[in-house]
């Protein structure tokens, strides 16, 4: 059997394969609260040099990119974030936040969420079946000692969900994965058929700023597109979230978009949406929570 | 003669490949229905999971993707199709349209066109020779099945015209191709110097939505172009079209063009398009049919 | 010696490289034919399915791409040419000639120039020694007998100067060459230290209509640039040719901007140069000439 | 232990591999010199011919685009920076300055720092451990002799900083480094936990023109965003350094900002910058200088 084509399979193979890991039903809450029109989630991966270190790029140039993001880029972001008052989600490798002493208690302080984002960014797909599940639950433990709170969310390092990786959220009883891809909005993740009363907080690469900014010289990632286009892309996309009062979510990196020329956009971008009447700016864990319990429109 | 390099071949060589699948007459004809000025021929591949289930893709987050086209893509478009009420053709895969339920019929309840594209969006060239041929036919049975009508035209998966594409679209009595791209126009297959009376609809990848925004995170396939740049592009394409009297097509999929910040561009070209006098919106049927029959200019 | 790494090189050995083929005076007349300000050197090559065969790429998708350079886009180039009365040389690989009956013809007859471009767009640089030469001469001999006189100019396909290539330019008596990137204006190719007479005008990526539109599915090339954004960077460069009093060259391939939207900046990158008074249009091989005799600033 | 993956890593070996080398405390002066606001570092690489030979290209085509710089694109900077009494950093590599007679002279003359850039631009990470500090020491010499004075400040080429670059800095007593990117503005170097005394000048790719300009025909580097989106970014960058009281430092290179189209954007971010009161344009030398001396905010 494994050694057939995919144009090869019968029908229980294909349709097992889509059926693993479903979007079941639509989690839009009939409102959001305090009657806001919007739910807006911001996230940030501090994965500072947690994805250098994973492939073993270990020279000073590549790593001294990643403590960017951590030296520079979160002082920025919480600066911002303060002035819009505007609590979200920092998903965090537990070896970046060993790495960098204080900086999740900062996070908390200032009423922001920190959950899971693996253990030094690894990629789940790629490691023998067990250590996703060792690795997973060690973070979890890393991140609860260092902020002070049990994390209730994950996002899997690269959104790199695994054949794996929805037993270990269940045995860890999360409330909450944001990886996936298949709405704008929040929905029940379904198994093989089955609700799991797991919402998934869906993401996308059109929010998310490394896939226009990435630069790596020795492949041809370049940064693509210049930060303004970005922005308009961005509020295009917060528009219709907007008009259809939906959830309205970014993906972005400390040592990328905390950049003079890029922090900017996000500037601009959080002014845009502070313009409108009825914006609920919340964490990952509390979006999930309200699109569970809030009632469907 | 096969171990020779290209520079080394002769000219039966070289002219007999140029002359196996050619561009014939020109089928643009003296006017179009109503008097139109112009052809608008949409068109939609519904691939969602079959381009990575082909691949052997079966992760949870890559088919979420392609889940995203028939869930949230879809309805998007054929709400916006009914706005300016324009008939359109869907290509769609028979596994696609075997894996959502009912997604054939909403587009033939709205007056839409079904046509082939292929099995599980295999790659026609790199099949075994008879391969293509029972997949192909497998999909036409499967469609009909499912639509209520046999398909008169075919996409390609890929555009992936194979050397034994041309015999399989005679085989099963198709009118129209549509993926090849010597003209902006409609013309007539000749096949080895002898026309076909099969007609070719051209694409183009200028006009086809994945070649500006595909984000594939292993290579370095990146969202190149924000989509307002596209929205000019895809614009000044159809200002020509309509100065010339011609064809207008567009290939866009649900799980690429169905994004918010992408839907709106399409709506914004389809309010340009219909600012316009004498637009007929048509499907790629009723466009190859009038073009073949209509009289030529 | 041909072990050692280039960083291990001694002077006799990365000199030699660098001298062997040189820009040397620069040839930027003292004034342009009716005293004009600036010399717009405007060139297609019109490879057509050249590149494709070359690299044995002979199903029909791939083919029908540059059948739409005979097919659609010579004819939309030529009454453009027609329109702005400007004389333009077409580098032309002898097959695609041969394939396209009665082009060279339309050239010629329009008051454009034929220059050569090898026989099937080979790539110089991976050729055995001889076949280059073989090629080349063959190449001259067919455009002679098709266009009714020999050509003085050559552009090496991909601009693949070999290190053969000189040898085979001096043999031939051609008068000048346009394929390397020393500068923007005309200057004498020097080899080994020794002026050859023979003229280089100079081509850049930048003047260059594929370095943006390629779309390749199989590689990760794709059409990065919209073409608005490709006219500002054409309309700088002519701007800074014409206030210098230099030379403004432009290297375009009708299967590439021959398309609806991109012969639009066409289109407007030549209204705006018509616009200027004191401007030259003429021939690759006009300009060389006037470089050459015309006297030096 | 080499064979562990780097999720298997302990904690002693991913903590050494980011103390290795590190940024310590930061050096942003209370005030620049005369009170200006910010200070401008402009560098340009005159790489020319050398990264081309580093790898062994050495066909006539690559070579004339690095002779590009030399030609064109180093008077048109001079007479730029000229223009704007702008002192600015070279860093050459000392192949490029050997095959360019007179060429650091030039700089010199009008006022620029000549730093060091390597020997024929090579790759620090992929040398043999002592080829490193040979080509470091032998370029030293070089320079000095050409240009009159000892380097006091390096470059590595490709910003390719080694395991041994930071040994062999030392080595030669320099002032200061700019090939790392933990910060926008001046830092000291940690290694290994102690302060080196050794000023990094950061660089970061948002600032470098090859990452948006690059061409190469056969990978898929191409040209990705016009010049005038690169002058939007870099306006950007400098408005939150003007805003910051910071460092605004850009990397060039002659054979790239040089042409036509893209010194255009040059000159009009000169103008945007020269147009705010208190810039103190200097070389790299001057700013690492002041920045280690005149005390911190």
């Amino acid at each position: 059997m494994s050694e057939l084509q995919p144009w090869q399979w019968d029908e229980s193979t294909w349709r097992g394969h889509v059926e693993r890991v479903r979007a079941g039903r639509p989690l839009r809450p009939r409102s959001w609260p305090g009657g806001a029109q919007v739910a807006v989630a911001l996230s940030f991966d501090s994965d500072h040099e947690t994805p250098a270190l994973r492939d073993g790029e270990v020279l000073p140039g590549k790593l001294s990119q990643g403590e960017y993001g951590a030296r520079v880029g979160v002082p920025r972001i919480l600066r911002l974030l303060e002035r819009f008052a505007a609590p979200s989600t920092f998903f965090v490798p537990a070896v970046s936040a060993l790495l960098h002493d204080g900086e999740l208690k900062s996070y908390v302080d200032a009423g922001h969420e920190v959950a899971l984002h693996g253990w030094i960014h690894e990629r789940n797909a790629l490691l023998p079946p067990e250590a996703e599940r060792e690795l997973t639950l060690r973070a979890a433990d890393t991140l609860e000692r260092l902020s002070g709170a049990r994390p209730v969310g994950i996002r899997t390092p690269s959104w790199d969900f695994s054949a794996h990786s929805l037993r270990i959220i269940r045995e860890l009883g999360l409330a909450y994965d944001s990886s996936l891809m298949a709405d704008d909005d929040c929905y029940e993740i379904v198994a093989d058929g089955e609700p799991t009363g797991i919402v998934e907080l869906p993401v996308e690469w059109i929010r998310d700023d490394l896939a226009y900014f990435t630069m790596d010289r020795f492949t041809t990632l370049r940064p693509y597109t210049p930060p303004r286009g970005v922005l308009s892309i961005w509020r295009d996309e917060f528009d219709v979230a907007y008009a259809e009062g939906g959830v309205f979510q970014l993906t972005l990196h400390p040592h990328c978009i905390g950049h003079r020329s890029r922090i900017v956009i996000l500037t601009r971008l959080l002014e845009h949406i502070a313009s409108h009447d009825g914006v609920w700016f919340a964490t990952h864990a509390q979006i999930a929570e309200h699109a569970l319990t809030g009632g469907t429109r």
